[in-house]
């Protein structure tokens, strides 16, 4: 079951023009900064209630993101759902036709299980599943 | 002071069709649907936690989520941050900086405060702030 929108990530050339948008003009707490090697990317936590928003900047050209950026510039690049059972929510969302990215949860930042839907069954919205 | 990310607005060209992405393969809990008629547009929310996911179906052709499928597609069109002081955070806002689409909260659905920020100093999201 999904407990709550974990967090939503967002695509940005630089980490250090976007974040005093979120700390200052939104006042936003600021948790953490975090470089994630095996997505190119280096990412700035925020918090808003139960939701982080998570700043995504890439480190590389063939980053995930900076992919992103290229075909549609910065904005919103996907939205997290928080679970307890991220393999039940692939098996349901999978029986209902969702086509999936990852069959069986990745490790991701922080030490949680993650896993990804494909946006072309998802209406357009990059869809993560991830536990907590 | 914002205390949740109060929704997620996403805009689909039907809400029949996206609907049992989010009702089935997601397994969201299914809250109302309501007709905006000053934004053209029907809804429909589904609850993840403290946040609530908000389908868009554009009812008219120059409805703004007509234009957005437009221009990008489906996807994710806004994210709404709840506040207990509106008007507090678009001054705070305004003074670092960040251009208002409102100066003053307008009515919003279900007898909200609500006021958006400009994508184009908010790095791409267009951003809602929402009493609630």
């Amino acid at each position: 079951m999904i407990q709550k929108v974990d967090h939503i990530g967002i695509a940005v050339r630089s980490l250090e023009e976007a974040m005093p948008l979120y700390e200052k003009a939104l006042g936003l707490k600021f948790l953490k900064m975090e470089e994630v090697e095996s997505q190119k990317v280096r990412t700035a936590f925020y918090e808003a209630g139960e939701t982080h928003i998570e700043l995504l900047e890439p480190t590389a050209e063939d980053s995930p993101i900076a992919i992103f950026l290229e075909k549609k510039g910065e904005g919103i690049h996907h939205i997290a759902f928080g679970t307890d059972d991220v393999l039940g929510q692939l098996a349901q969302a999978s029986g209902e036709g969702v086509r999936l990215i990852h069959e069986t949860p990745i490790d991701g930042a922080g030490g949680k299980q993650v896993a990804f839907l494909h946006p072309k069954s998802t209406k357009g919205v990059l869809t993560e599943l991830c536990s907590h």
